[in-house]
């Protein structure tokens, strides 16, 4: 088997991927859009989340070009010590490509859902089937885009560069557009979130997406950037690095790099045979029909897998097993995620009924249950690593990986439905389209919220897999650093060396700094906005009353949301690497392996209790909204949109920013681990 | 150098510790006591917490029996297998010498706990300083017993034993008694304090400690059970595993066997010196007073020990200066922690500020703190771990735990000082000492809450430390069982092996279910009392109103408080404990390695994180309280109640609760070594 054809038969499917989301962009585009209103909106929110995505790329450009440059006089070898010069060259070259993908599927991605978002609002009109179709087809664009990217970026790569270590450069340009996407996008979908529930909500008592209140826009823009931009930058880097840590790993061998990138082709073939058989009955579910949609995709991915695996020479039936392994454990943690979050489900009327006794025991309840989340997710990870381990060594682990993640076309798809069929939602009370539009529009809603935190359940291990088969991508690396340098290499990373340990601690310690840093980010950059709307409501005359042709400023609202998102990750993203770098030159690489250990271990653990606490809040104050426990008005009411306020940030910046943060983590160690073994102090 | 002349010196020395106490405790009584409202109350505390003790000892003698009938029949090895049966029994001995010697401590501070509060009360009415010494030497009782009692324990076991390895027995002992008596006193407190200030402050608006409240009583029961004797069983058991696993790597090295002894021996004295020179002024000021006793005791303890290594042959300067290290990174773990917690430094400030936009904000602010804060502790035990290594491999570990808990007697004499005067405060209240009075019993009380919140981070430090070394210990027992059974010894417990990695991640959840767990139980528990005291008021006429001669039933809230938090801390213990065996059976020594790992990790960063952020609740509230931000009754009161409230069972439940369960958790993996040498599945 050559991997030449490989490569081509990659760059094919991608197209083939192109071609289908180039499908879906015109069908969305020939629904029917007709509400002038809603037509203002939804250009006004194309619009803020423009301006939002080109200053964030400017800001991103310039630091990627600072980092091209360093890239390219560093790595892999400084460029005074001698030899490849071409590959420093290709590195930096294969950074910035890493960056352009992933922010043009960022970019159409948003296009897309921004067009989508008024149609599916007016297809509301006509009933479930219409809206959710558009609602789904459109979050479908960013999916097969995010895939196809991928594929093709990382074949692109190997085949030019013939060098399989290039791809952490184009892995790690892919993460750190994702850092600054997710977390800042976190950080302004939620500044706008939780000043516009708390000036409109709580203290006005007007309705969500009241058009009178200044950071309705701001919330809607947030909701793209944050959930349809920055999960999809957040993916496209797991999805990467999943790829390359396990092409890093194959080293050589033909047959399993070809099974990587066979493995990657058929699971884009099983998120288009899934996206294209998506379908929903007149009055049906919509959360049903999303999860069988990814139940369709998983069973033809194993299916297709193991046709493949049985046809071609030298792939491995263990392999197989240890993929399958990988994106079923997947699967389950998605399961158990909405065990925690579903409100039909006990633990979120837990929490709905607790708050009965005031917001002190929502957050208690939900923070209990929040950590107590975290356990089956770990094992779960824990147990799909010891088997596909003990099925295929460290390669084995990392092909659990790439099969956990090849149905994250799919997966892409669900989530960014959600913020379109939110927006739709938006827009059709903005737009007065009546009760039953918007009682459609709620039900499509909710099923995106479901799916939201089964999503982020699943990115957030997906990471977790991928990582933990970076820290083997970085002992390959280290080691190749330590035979050119004549020293001794490593075999392992021993608990009881105390430069091992030194690093754990440390590197634990990581995600929680980064998180708490988000979480700040979004507090004060709420202040802000809540100071700004206070400002809008004592100043325009008539806005609170809604006298006729009175406007607030949403520009003004969406630009503290920007400026403030774009002040505040810039910290946050920095201290993770530079801690990184400066572990890595006192300790050497003991330090560091150890440092990653720590990250993953902190990381998955803050993430997952933050993400499922967040979805959980959200979900007892949507259940006591439905009439429950008093429903709305009443004192648990009160105290749910308390624990709801508090997961905000938790689930939608800090939680799923944690995955990001520990891919970079991991991809800066091992692209500077020929540095950490020339120049650390203990190491 | 003899070692028997340092059980000998050890004898004496507890000897001297016990008579010092004895002659403080006289002191103590000796105190003027003649407010009848004072006796009664107190009378009725004292009878509280006394039936709470025995009901707890009756259960947990109950439970000891059982466990102490299994160590004799298994370890350290199982009884059929042959050979020494004599060791088995010494095991299951030491084991009930172990839980007998922390009851006792416990039993004899609660005693004196409750003697000295009436006594502070009545001394506040004559100024801060008679207060204030009845208060520290009444705490000192406990802190000399608790140290005295530990050493003691120590050098007659393994005089008796002659082994090191029956220590860890007896540590199990200590820390099985210490896990029940730290999480029950915890939720029994937690609950008492949470139902009191809802119904009581919030609800009806009456002053803390008001006599009409049914919970009062409750509460001050609980700072009794769960910062005095749960606190001295916590560090009691730290105290001893930390000589443990010193003992244990010793071996057979007679100097390194002295050294633990020489160096437990001074830090004894060196807290008698520091206690008996506390000293105040007239008007001084509690915080400085006793943070100076700290600085003494350190001091004299860094000379002492120095003086020692040079007179006696065979002592090493590297590991005197490991466990310098690991006694100065103790105190600047504390200091870093008070920066955190004290509302003279602006975090607190920052937490008290953000509650003007309410409560959700006020959460979000403390949250990220108690994040961030746990890094300064994180990297400081890492570098102390890393230097004492350096200096004296794994036994320099150890002797760095050591180290750091020389100066434990003075720690805990301070942080029975805490429920001393806060149990003052609420007897002036309910004596009607008049306002003075109370005033100076607050002041009192602050400085107890500011030194409670620097010994968390001290005492929690000191279990990592003491973990740390527990590994090394277990991997000396576990090798010894290897090298019995034949097979291939340890060489470490590396990352890279996907069953070490396995352990790690089910380790690192262990910590999270466990705190859940008991702030689950505080929850269901308060919601309980609640109830209870809502019917008392709406069924006993008169209450409400303060009518003269009406009285709630005052028993009925503490049975509540009794009966529930020993139903809810069974299962999380269990829980821990099975959940070690389990990972030991199916993965043998090296999952257990791992699953240790995981555990220290993550139970240092949610300890940390749960104590810093509820002293820093905890303390913001009181800084508006003082008249910031609007003082009491503002909207940032209520909000910063709010955050009070989800902190309590944080910081007094389940964060320094993590302590014994980290070290449980060690020691049975320990003393199961042998077994999971043998029969694991896939180790």
């Amino acid at each position: 088997m050559e991997t030449e054809y490989f490569y081509l038969l990659s760059f094919l499917t991608a197209a083939v991927a192109f071609a289908f989301a180039g499908y879906l962009y015109l069908w969305v585009k020939r629904q029917r859009t007709v509400n002038e209103k809603i037509i203002e909106v939804s250009e006004l929110i194309k619009q803020g989340a423009n301006t939002f995505m080109s200053r964030e790329y400017k800001i991103l450009a310039k630091f990627g070009f600072v980092i091209a440059i360093i890239i390219m006089l560093l790595l892999p070898k400084p460029i005074w010590s001698g030899g490849e010069w071409q590959k420093n060259i290709m590195m930096g070259l294969a950074y910035i490509a890493g960056t352009i993908l992933s922010a043009i599927a960022g970019k159409i991605g948003i296009l897309v859902a921004t067009l989508s978002n008024s149609r599916a609002a007016e297809g509301a009109q006509e009933g479930i089937k219409p809206a959710f179709l558009i609602g789904f087809r459109g979050g479908a664009v960013m999916g097969l885009l995010v895939v196809g990217c991928s594929l093709l970026g990382v074949a692109a790569v190997l085949w030019v560069a013939g060098d399989a270590s290039i791809l952490l450069g184009f892995s790690f340009g892919a993460s750190s557009l994702a850092l600054f996407a997710k977390a800042g996008g976190g950080i302004f979908t939620k500044t706008a979130d939780i000043s516009a529930d708390l000036t409109g909500k709580v203290e006005l008592g007007i309705p969500e997406d009241d058009p009178r209140n200044p950071a309705v826009i701001a919330d809607n823009v947030g909701d793209n950037v944050g959930d349809v931009a920055g999960m999809g930058a957040d993916l496209f880097d797991s999805n990467v690095a999943a790829m390359a840590s396990a092409l890093v790993i194959a080293g050589t061998n033909v047959a399993n790099i070809s099974m990587v990138f066979c493995y990657a082709i058929l699971g884009l073939i099983a998120s288009i045979i899934g996206i294209a058989t998506a379908r929903i009955g007149k009055n049906g579910n919509p959360t049903r029909a999303l999860n069988s949609s990814t139940y369709v995709t998983t069973a033809a991915f194993l299916v297709l897998s193991a046709g493949a695996t049985a046809l071609f020479e030298g792939f491995s039936w263990k392999i197989w097993g240890a993929s399958a392994v990988g994106l079923l454990v997947g699967v389950i943690i998605g399961i158990t995620t909405d065990y925690f979050t579903d409100d039909s489900k006990p633990i979120v009327r837990k929490a709905a009924h607790a708050s009965n006794s005031g917001p002190a025991f929502t957050i208690l309840t939900g923070m209990a249950y929040g950590f107590i989340s975290a356990m089956p997710a770990m094992v779960g990870i824990a147990i799909s690593a010891l088997v596909a381990f003990k099925l295929g060594g460290i390669f084995g682990i990392s092909m659990a990986a790439v099969g956990m993640l090849s149905i994250v076309g799919m997966i892409i798809s669900n989530d960014a439905y959600g913020p379109i069929v939110d927006n739709a939602r938006g827009l059709a009370e903005m737009g007065g389209l009546g009760e039953e539009t918007i009682r459609i529009a709620d039900e499509l809603d909710s099923a995106g919220n479901t799916v939201k935190a089964v999503t982020k359940g699943f990115s957030i291990s997906a990471a977790g897999l991928t990582v933990i088969s970076l820290l083997g991508a970085f002992m390959a690396e280290a080691n190749s650093a330590l035979l050119a340098a004549g020293k001794e290499l490593i075999t392992g990373f021993d608990i009881m060396d105390p430069t091992v340990f030194f690093g754990i601690l440390v590197g634990a310690s990581i995600p929680a700094v980064f998180s708490a840093m988000l979480i700040l980010g979004v507090d004060k950059n709420a202040q802000r906005m809540v100071a700004e709307i206070h400002h809008q409501f004592d100043t325009i005359v008539g806005l609170k009353e809604g006298k006729a042709g009175v406007k607030p400023d949403y520009d003004k609202c969406i630009d503290i949301a920007t400026t403030g998102s774009l002040k505040e990750l810039i910290p946050a993203g920095m201290m993770s690497i530079v801690s990184t770098i400066a572990v890595g030159f006192i300790g050497g690489p003991l330090a560091i392996g150890g440092f990653l250990l720590g990250n993953i271990v902190s990381g998955l653990l803050i993430a997952l209790f933050m993400s499922n606490a967040g979805g959980l809040w959200d979900n007892a104050k949507k259940y006591v909204e439905a009439g429950n426990e008093g429903g709305k008005g009443s004192k648990a009411h009160k105290a749910a949109v308390i624990g709801d306020t508090v997961g905000d940030p938790f689930k939608d910046t800090a939680g799923p920013s944690i995955n990001t943060q520990i891919t970079v983590v991991s991809l800066v160690a091992s692209l500077l681990s020929s540095l950490f073994v020339a120049f650390s102090i203990f190491g």
